[in-house]
């Protein structure tokens, strides 16, 4: 984790203080918290956003290509957002998505403990725009047994502190 | 919308009756019902899963970069799922995605109503397993004007029905 408390910065005050553009580089690596999703949560989010029987039913999922209960990827995908806004990923003013990949290797199971390791991978000025610039993320979801049940690549626009 | 209902074909009891991969091709368009979402609904999402200011508050979010209370993106995503699921693309067994990309090219408001227009862009047998294939779609959600405010590209597991 990377500590960025600079004495010119100024903190706005309906924002966590994070890291402008400048602060970030290629190779830089933060850590989230940990959230764990139990059965309940999972048929809850598929209820609301994905109802399929493998996100909503044991019964059901067992005989699917599932073989058993799993978060709907959306739901993986949202949980892993909440770990990044809350500490795993400080960006000053607030994390702003142009655009994601997803893949899900591996499904989330009821019980599963998740974190996020994400991995700065590319950093780029805007061209048209000096104060802010794009940077590139590489944020893997991960189970409690250090299992990738996400890979999440997000270009995130990011505003110069100065 | 495409008709399926084949005299050869059974349908599972726990899964609406929709497309195998055979039924796929290049070109097709399907589209979803409609849903409204509401400020209500922005901040709850946001609450639980991407608590930003620009997500939760609107003084907060009338001085950030969208101007004003918008959804979350992984909200518009989830919302985009529920559509897809509940009509908009009728895969039999359900869907189940291997991977996306998204982007988000504009904010959704509240009481924004939205809708998904998917377009079959990519149909490719498995090499290793003859009971599938992947089917990328490309899906469109748009508002209430017609104008995009999520571009989904899913490549999703789809069997064959025989």
């Amino acid at each position: 984790m990377i500590g960025t408390s600079k004495p010119g910065s100024v903190a706005k005050e309906d924002t966590p203080r994070g890291l402008g553009f400048e602060d970030f580089e290629v190779g830089q690596i933060f850590e989230s918290g940990a959230t764990t999703v139990d059965a309940t949560a999972i048929k809850a989010f598929a209820g609301q956003f994905d109802p399929q029987p493998f996100h909503l039913d044991e019964t059901a999922a067992a005989s699917s290509i599932f073989g058993g209960l799993a978060a709907s990827g959306w739901h993986t995908a949202a949980l892993s957002m909440g770990l990044m806004v809350r500490g795993g990923l400080p960006v000053e003013g607030g994390m702003i998505g142009a655009g994601v990949d997803i893949a899900w290797p591996r499904p989330v199971r009821p019980g599963d403990t998740l974190r996020v390791v994400s991995e700065v991978t590319g950093i780029r000025p805007s061209r048209s725009k000096p104060d802010r610039g794009i940077v590139t993320v590489l944020s893997r979801t991960l189970n409690q047994n250090g299992e990738t049940v996400q890979e999440l690549t997000s270009r995130i626009v990011v505003f110069r502190r100065t």
